[in-house]
């Protein structure tokens, strides 16, 4: 029987068998299963009256607030498209988003009324202004709790095509304008069941909803965590303290989070002040992990730490690290650690491979460097109106993730670096980042960065940009000896430069393609 | 991205992520995940060499044997349709499926060699014999370990359409011809996640294949065991003995199994020879487990026992009667235990109602009896060939099992009986079973069957066949009397006629309708 894949169904189990069950819990407001469910009604009724039609966009500009979760579930039910905007995003890059999705319906937080009152009049088609946890008037046309009230509290049976766009996330490249990652009901309903799969949450689970809902579909929460009746806890905005205070009020077991995060939890001198005991696992995604950082969250917190892997062009779990007892019944008891540090390896749904220039799988020896490429129906199926950058992503049915990995004989991927940091050198892919971890280790160093310089013979070669730490010397004989002691001979910096610091972007992330360029100077290309 | 569902994926997943494991273990036998592997894809070249077309259909007739775990996967992969057999139908049973099926390959257990060569030469369309565990000659074309061998071991990747035919399992009513359900790549797919989610196994699950594989799909175990890594043990014929050998050999942690093969190792003399430590969850399915099974499991063998529910129809699996926290943690100790020996609450993707004849929903108060009606994509596209059979069942686009239960406030269902056994009663259904129930717990009474007699006040009334212990004596009216102070007054049988014993079919199950007859001899209709 074929019936369309769709993620209402696991709101309907939810306020089925857990109705009475506190399921949303964001400050002093708590919704059973079942009032959260009717109030998803509601706004989908509340939507239709706007003049909402099937496959409308309808943004969130908000925090991690209930009403996004609401959304998650109401919107779809309206027939419509969910578009949550990452609220980190420059004023020109929202209204670039709002008009490139032809937002229909914009709901805002408070908060956030000076940026729509400075935007909004510019905007190609005025949206339909909704204000959370605010009053009317201003730019709002209507504010959330009344616009709630307002609609029936009827469950609509949409019908869906579960191929058709559910929801849209723009992600926000280093460079260019913010890209629609499009995905469907479909996909949004199979990455559900392989993310439950792949981390097995029970009933019993407590999330605190530390990424953003409007970040990569919130890796999957709002959906895998509702349809097995576990507790979601909204945490509007983060601090070490505010983090830890709730998982000790509301007793939670599951965190999901950046390093950066769980790095402020473990030197949080405010730690001793809380009780962590309920957490059971802490899941690190959003950028490599390291086994140091597993291992301090084991010790120190007492509960397993795992990285996942994704982006938000796959909905967005790919791989999780999860031990294996077939393997860590045999390996030596640190290497599960390190294991759990690694990339991961896929779950259920998601085909993965790692290869080199031509296509072909590199080898699985935990060495040779390659591109992740991944197919399956959690990948998103383009970029929302934009078949150009599409096409450049998926080739021959493989989405490329632009991440430059390896792979070892259990499976287990490991991300090496970005694609365009990587370092081609007589053929071979060298990590910039392997090189900088160990540079990164003298005792003079504050902080580098290496890219790649031409070379006539080996085509690129790593050159290294240094700054030293207030106060140190080091000479750059003295560091390449350094690196000569930990790294292959290729690997060594063929140049080291010492600069004041590093440039930055917005995010904090160092401009390599900035670095990059005096060593280009006068070259067409910026391959060799 | 579009990506056909199939159940390919969990074989290579198996091969990928645990291939130097032992996965399949029969007798002596013992298979990595990588050799299992390359015997399906071998299998699967071996198919395609015969002369096997897309869409072909393949049938096997055999035990629990590792060959037809094989073909779950090499069949599919040569992109014909399985067809496992039920060995214990008749000749002309089976014949007739062959028939109906036409099937292309007919792979035989050597000691189904004298049935093959009694039908084979009847068949409409002679199909390709090949003998499992045997010897080339007779009607057997091919041995199945030389036909492997000449089979290339590399993979196939056939262009699959998700909604097409890939499994075929005939069921035998007690009345009329067996039916063909059929079933699609993406049913499997979907009820392997779903079954997954319900169950939760891990990769150190081991599974003794005590239920069929030719029977329900092998309740999924064959496609989701596989997915996360687990261990299958196959079990040829079942003995109490044996089965606890088992599963103190091979350290087995979940057994699936009908209540009487439960009983049967509970009341065993040798179990205190076994050590059944290993085991961590029993999975009741087949019949309606009662809460003392439940307790005596749990208590005798020290492990969860609860109860699952399908059909064939379904995939099979429709409910799971995992105890809820939310519920345990406010209910009475003893209720646990019930809950698990009810028949459940629905796993994700499984749509669940229970209704009236007008089909509305019965009250939610485990009390008024309805049918059981299903929908979802692990229900069945329908009856292979057999279109009249399958509009009768899925009206609607619900499948009506023919079951009738009650649902209580938490969405756990009850089966109380067949819709075909239940006694309508001034309008209310009555459990014909909740009366056998109550009159089989007097001292006197051996076995005993409660049918619907006509009334013309009341439409219908319940009558009693009873059969009494040998030297025990009771009067109908003592008999009247016992079931008064147990059951409400229009559910005591109005008359109770003894007999020496019950007609029963050839599965031992109790021919109803043989004994309903009498009483309505004269009428034109069956229903009053």
């Amino acid at each position: 029987m074929f019936v369309p894949l769709s993620v209402l169904e696991f709101r309907d189990r939810a306020a089925t068998f857990f109705g009475d069950k506190i399921g949303v819990v964001d400050g002093e407001a708590e919704f059973t299963y079942r009032a959260f469910a009717t109030r998803t009604h509601r706004l989908a009724n509340a939507l239709i009256e706007l003049g909402v039609k099937p496959g409308d966009r309808v943004s969130f500009i908000t925090f991690n607030t209930h009403h996004l979760l609401e959304a998650y579930y109401g919107v779809i039910e309206a027939g419509a498209v969910l578009n949550p905007i990452n609220i980190r995003l420059a004023p020109h890059e929202i209204a670039y988003i709002l008009d490139h999705a032809g937002s229909r319906v914009v709901f805002f937080h408070r908060d956030f009324a000076p940026l729509i009152e400075a935007i909004g009049p510019g905007l190609a088609t005025r949206p339909t202004f909704v204000v959370l946890d605010g009053e009317p008037g201003g730019i709002a046309d209507h504010e959330y709790e009344a616009l709630l009230a307002s609609g029936a509290p009827d469950p609509l049976h949409p019908e869906l095509d579960e191929n058709a766009l559910a929801e849209l996330f723009y992600t926000s490249g280093t460079t260019g304008l913010p890209k629609g990652v499009a995905m469907t009901h479909r996909e949004l309903y199979l990455h559900s069941l392989a993310a439950q799969i792949g981390l097995g949450f029970t009933e019993d689970d407590v999330v605190l909803h530390v990424v953003p809902l409007f970040h990569v579909n919130g890796w999957g929460t709002p959906h895998f965590l509702t349809m097995i009746g576990g507790r979601h806890v909204m945490l509007r905005r983060f601090d070490p303290t505010a983090l830890m205070a709730m998982v000790e009020r509301h007793q939670v077991t599951r965190l999901l989070a950046v390093p950066t995060i769980f790095n402020a939890v473990l030197h949080s001198r405010e730690r001793s002040r809380y009780d962590l005991s309920s957490l059971r696992q802490l899941i690190i995604g959003g950028s490599p992990a390291s086994p140091d950082l597993v291992r301090a969250l084991e010790s120190e917190l007492g509960t397993q730490a795992i990285v996942g892997y994704g982006l938000t062009e796959t909905s967005p779990i790919i791989t999780l690290a999860q031990p294996r007892r077939v393997l860590t019944d045999h390996e030596p008891a640190e290497r599960r650690q390190e294991r759990q540090a690694m990339t991961g390896w896929a779950i259920p749904g998601v085909a993965i491979r790692v290869v080199d220039a031509d296509g072909t799988d590199v080898r699985s020896d935990a060495d040779q460097i390659g591109e992740i490429v991944v197919r399956g129906n959690t990948v998103m199926d383009g970029y929302y109106r934009d078949p150009e950058a599409t096409e450049a992503t998926i080739r021959d049915g493989w989405l490329h993730t632009g991440d430059m990995a390896t792979i070892d004989e259990a499976g287990y991927v490991m991300i090496k670096d970005r694609s365009k940091d990587i370092i081609i050198s007589a053929g071979e892919n060298i990590s910039s980042v392997e090189i900088e971890v160990a540079l990164g280790g003298h005792p003079a160093v504050l902080e580098n960065a290496v890219v790649a310089a031409p070379d006539d013979k080996r085509g690129e070669v790593p050159v290294a940009i240094v700054v030293l730490k207030p106060e140190a010397t080091a000479t750059a004989k003295e560091l390449r000896a350094y690196c000569r002691e930990r790294l292959a001979a290729h690997k060594v910096p063929r140049e080291i430069h010492f600069r004041d610091a590093l440039p930055k972007g917005g995010t904090g992330k160092v401009l390599k393609a900035e670095l990059r360029e005096p060593f280009w100077a006068g070259l067409d290309s910026r391959v060799h």
